[in-house]
């Protein structure tokens, strides 16, 4: 019983390859009237597109996204909405080699023993192509959730970590990530990652990444305990991204190490309004939104796919060694900033039209 | 829409509050002629009851589940399998005088907004009690699993953190780990615990806790791309316990600190089969379980409800402060060991019955 | 992968077996702060409960409800409502000797190809008896109705044929129809009727019946195309009750013989409002409500418990033949009509709620 | 919460408007390793093809369907599986004098309402043209059923009722049905429903029809009670297609006119294995499948775009007349029989799927 499709009544389902003729997603659960416009879903992808900087996979990929149901006159009639993405600059060739090696890291093993075949081309089903699609699927997701939340409502993401190196939070500047190729929200720290990361590309190796994401706006009550609570909900989405090995909420693992009388959050009172005097929670308190910023981290390991050579086995059960030349990031993590703060996105329209049942 | 479900095939859905006249769940979707004994469960339920040791809640609940439903003659029949927990030893009046307080750190305040209605007994539907049912549906997960993956099949959990505490892994000793209240697979750290935890609860605060499960024999397979993903899933699972913070898989949060040659797990042959150097990657990849161990670690928080004196508002939006008194666990990462387990077990049943439609 | 649960938003989840210690529901999805009242529930189920009347089966069965969780100070809190009735008067004896036979037109020889395992003490799962949870699911499914449409709304159902006996609409009246015990609307058949079926009884034989159901005070909008139209759901949830073989909306197979200018309903207006000048369509278009009344029907076979010998084989395979004594109903289609209400209901609550994402 | 999907393990999803630029849709949990010719899926997608006939609407929709993820190398991979067909021939002006009338028997005034915002251009979301995609779901459907079942497993439909002319069940043959544009199994009725079609499409009004699906070789233990048992999925997904008021399984409404003793379909054996000696059951007993040909009937009512004008009231609350001129089907009914064969197929390979966790 395959999984993909994500969320319950905001529901989008994604579909095809990263060497077929196209991918594409379903978005249903979109209530009627929002007003959308492609262009709007372009600037989203346009942020995760490949071939954008040297720090990037140099596969050029337009990743024009077209609409094809659902949209009436600019406007969402309540009918699932259709985008297509068609797919270009496949070099199909360049993995043929790879038709009957399982690359370490990789999820060919896995999917070829699980399905008894497998569309190696380019990582077929499994491949990062998919994600492109999330973040289709986020640009709805923000629309609904903007008409109905306002100005103040807002998600954005900021690479933390690069490999061993840690941003300084005394420098954050949401501003600056903004306009960064790392969405590094520390401006001393830019320099020193760009020097690192162009070393490690030289190197023919990868280095792994922590994003953070922040929703502000969100009001409270999104989050359907016991078992579809917020942030297991978010854990999930993220979790789900390619390459991603670890999720946390609020301070997270940091958790463990605080006393009680630390951890949780007092509230107060300001200008007659319940006041949080920390965020250790990271806006959600009983898997139920609080108000406060809802606050998110996740780890994406170093890319798989490098150039320096690794043992592994054949289809046939044979040992070997394979190196892929490419080309690929040397830190995926980078491009998982726009997806994550899709996939949270999506969390929080799903979360915002299944609360309604308990709004009169 | 509520989420008081879990799983998709092998589905349970929990019900019942803390200080309600019982709580119960129904699991749906076992396959018939499995063997159900009320004892096997009633083994997995005593080790999560409160008032085991001091070092947990002193609550005496019983905790004595009944099945109602499903189960002919010791076997499955295919029918949904009810069970039923009488609650004992429930003494609201403790929490009368918390009915119109929030408690820092708990879901009273999220609740009262999101559903305009709260039954401030005990946390009522938030209550950790409701794990009791988790751990219940664990049991019968885990007999679905033995009977298809015979006993090579196992989970396991441990306590690898408390507090700033961290145990030596070179010390791990899984029989150790059974036989301690602690779950803590550290001969040498079990003392340090205990004088640590002593003085946590004598100076009435509270400490967090990092779990560590394992799943062996799992065969490759498990786990449906590219929502679904096995990690995905056991991330949602885990996050949805009470006070879990954050969640990781194999190397987890590691990752970021690893370089691309070191993170992804070379292939070898063993005897002609395929076999792994390293489980950076917790046998999952590309979200679908590839034979390996499953490692999966979650942070769980210090508990909220302490004896120290903390700020927080009333219902009536006035300002004021809270000590909780009651009977609580100085440290619940404890016994949430059972719990993940539980849940681990769950994810992975429901995954082996989606996984049947690829196998002839 | 099995289908004890019933709707998407407002569901329900029946467990339990006719000889089993109880039977039980677990109702979802109910919006927060509705006055639940236990008399209310049973109220209805008094309407399906056997021994009500020399016509329907002598079983004495109370169906006491009582209600485990979700409530608070009768009021929903948005949880989970729990309800269970303890199985009494079990001739469990009276089956034994069904063990190794299929009764012909029941579910015996099917459930025992199915699961390999048979409760065949009164038809375990597969009992009329799980049908009570759909009565007490309806009634709490009409209180969310009733809460968010007024007085206005209404659902009501009558016996319109019994065997081949149909009765004269000319004489329809709703209110006689509720005070007889075969929901008859017309006086003039009730005499009829009760000859009729004395007949039938003591001739140790059955016969079948068609329901009609009406809901008014619908409003436009309910039914969610193009696969969960609001006819289709109807049809789905009238044709999972036990014994039902046809359902119709509206003019139903009728229509069949209808020329194209009679069937289609004209619109008008009166005092401004839109007023449909027929109801062919039974209030349904394109799978919505249209703010006319709902009209459904469904035929109920004849019980197959008779008292007549009858040809079937054993479980290992022999001929035999077969006489079922029990307690039967002659017209099972009589106790069908609260149940048919009740499912109309449930369909109905779950669709208000669903349509809650297209209102603002 | 929209309802665009069908199926809960083979689950297709459709999109696409009438007279936008495609629709499509997307399969998803087809097994792997099932072989997929766009040929096969095109020769059902012509049965339903509108312009075949002059007894179906002249439209001509070229409907060449395209397959654009999920098969690689002609084979599922267990990935979703999406289908586009672009949209041709559309005349949208001939639609534009719709835009503010509603037209009777139609969705537009439900949709109207419901959404607040119409695509008026051939009804949009409501078009029956969204049936093509049922066609392509269920050649994929009967796929996975041949390849598990073989060459015995069968779904066929006809027509048996045209207006007020039934067939004579004595001249029924299978393979005249096949070859005549009515799907008529009786070879001397055909002149006479030829005839009288004329005269109707002359006169400007259509007339209704009922069909009768026979599903051969479908196993024992498809259907999963209690709630979504074989006969309830049948009759939602039959009562689901544009313009059908009613289904019945087996004998349906002529249950209600049959003493016990007769409709309970008796079991003896014949060479050792079970055989009944009826069939008014329909091949379900207990929402099981019995091992019996399933045969259910639906009735699709007359169409209500027709010449004759009829009353109806505009978008501003006016009182208007309407004749809608365009391109029908006199009889809808004739090119619902593959829509209907391909619904039922649909429903089978879905339950074939779920009963899988119930075998070893």
């Amino acid at each position: 019983m395959p999984g993909n499709s994500f969320g319950k009544i905001f529901k989008f389902s994604t579909w095809g390859e990263s060497h077929g003729p196209a991918i594409g997603c379903t978005v249903d659960g979109v209530p009627s009237k929002i007003r959308i416009d492609e262009k709007e879903i372009q600037f989203f992808l346009n942020q995760r597109r490949p071939g954008s900087s040297k720090f990037v996979t140099q596969r050029k990929e337009k990743d024009r996204v077209k609409i094809l149901s659902g949209v009436f006159n600019n406007y969402t009639t309540g009918a699932p909405i259709s985008f297509i993405i068609h797919n270009e600059d496949q070099k199909s060739k360049d993995y043929a080699k790879l038709k009957n090696k399982f690359r370490p890291g990789h999820a060919d093993y896995t999917y070829e023993k699980k399905y008894g075949i497998r569309d190696y081309r380019g990582g077929g089903r499994s491949s990062a192509r998919e994600t492109a699609m999330r973040v289709v699927a986020g640009a709805i997701a923000r629309k609904i959730l903007s008409a109905n939340l306002g100005s103040n409502f807002l998600i954005r993401g900021a690479l933390i970590q690069m490999g061993s190196l840690h941003i300084n939070r005394d420098n954050w500047d949401w501003n600056f990530a903004k306009k960064n190729h790392f969405w590094c929200p520390d401006k001393k720290m830019l320099k020193i990652w760009e020097n690192y990361l162009t070393q490690i590309r030289k190197s023919g190796s990868s280095v792994g990444a922590i994003i953070e994401l922040e929703a502000k706006g969100v009001p409270v009550g999104l989050g359907e305990p016991v078992y579809d609570k917020l942030d297991a909900e978010i854990a999930k989405a993220l979790m789900s991204i390619n390459a991603v090995k670890g999720v946390e909420i609020g301070s997270g693992f940091e958790s463990a190490f605080m006393p009680g009388d630390e951890s949780s959050d007092e509230m107060t009172l300001n200008k007659g309004k319940v006041k949080f005097e920390s965020n250790h929670a990271g806006g959600i308190l009983g898997g139920i939104s609080s108000g406060q910023n809802i606050v998110a981290r996740f780890v994406v390991k170093p890319t798989s796919s490098i150039l320096k050579k690794k043992n592994t086995v054949t289809k046939k059960l044979k040992k070997t060694t394979i190196s892929v030349g490419g080309r690929h990031d040397p830190c995926v993590g980078i491009r998982a900033v726009p997806i994550g703060e899709a996939m949270l996105a999506c969390v929080l329209a799903d979360h915002f039209l299944r609360n309604k049942i308990f709004q009169s």
